[in-house]
């Protein structure tokens, strides 16, 4: 058995969110035993992710450039601000052409469960944006779950200092 | 957001064993912030294994060539075969030089509980392999679980009909 390949890819794998290290083993001999299909799609996924997309360094929305389209589009009002979980969160938001304004992406939820704490999420950034002015109103689009509340409600609280409008 | 490339990745993940669409999603976003090292990191170690790692279609061994390094190697002991659960056992095994005959390698055990049924395991060539004659001994090698147990008695049952000597 090589076995260097294989432990310096279960390594790889098993640094993902959501995989363990035996999870990340097996997945390697899966992935060995497909080379032609699953092993070849999952290199060109990734490398078309590698080669196209950035993560905007104002807003955390993922794009083809940085600032994102929707943070270099000046027909947007910058007065407006509405915080999302996620980037489908966002996706999803600004499909439905509800809002105006700018995005900011936390990059997750809160969650006593999985010891996702403030300082995982893109919370000291958000406060900074807030906090250069020129925004006047913070929507918190979190999800409807007890951990997107228990967010949006801490999220509530460390903006309480600042002039801008909460809303929900 | 560009969506193209998320989903076309985020589906490529989700065929891996033991990551769910929702993990695989989040890995991506994961990779994208990490760039230049994770993602690099993971595009390297998969190609080295592309370029390196074949499945023996004898054993199910995974080597750098095919038939494997055990299988191609004419001191062993051709009437022995040591079935084991997966790559990993057959390495530690095989690293202990316990044993002097080939191996066969399931891909796992069977588990009413992750709906693993014989039909997904490697028993249909282990059967044919036995079948071939030229083997005197099989020793099931399966792990000390439930279902490594359950394994082993189900492969004995099946290998029943053939002149073989079963040892666990």
């Amino acid at each position: 058995m090589a076995s260097q390949e294989i432990e310096t890819l279960s390594a790889a794998l098993a640094r993902l969110p959501g995989l363990g290290p035996r999870s990340a083993r097996r997945a390697v001999l899966w992935l060995v035993k497909r080379r032609e299909t699953a092993l070849g799609q999952l290199l060109e996924a990734l490398t078309a992710v590698r080669d196209t997309l950035v993560e905007c360094h104002l807003c955390g929305n993922v794009d083809t450039r940085d600032p994102c389209g929707i943070c270099a589009d000046q027909r947007r009002d910058a007065r407006l601000l509405c915080v999302v979980e996620d980037v489908a969160d966002l996706g999803a938001l600004d499909r439905a052409k509800l809002f105006s304004g700018r995005y900011h992406v936390l990059g997750g939820r809160l969650s006593a469960l999985e010891g996702i704490r403030p300082e995982d999420l893109s919370i000291g950034k958000l406060i900074e944006r807030v906090g250069q002015r020129g925004i006047d109103e913070v929507v918190l689009a979190m999800n409807a779950t007890l951990e997107g509340q228990t967010t949006a409600h801490y999220l509530a609280e460390r903006l309480e200092a600042y002039p801008v409008r909460i809303t929900q």
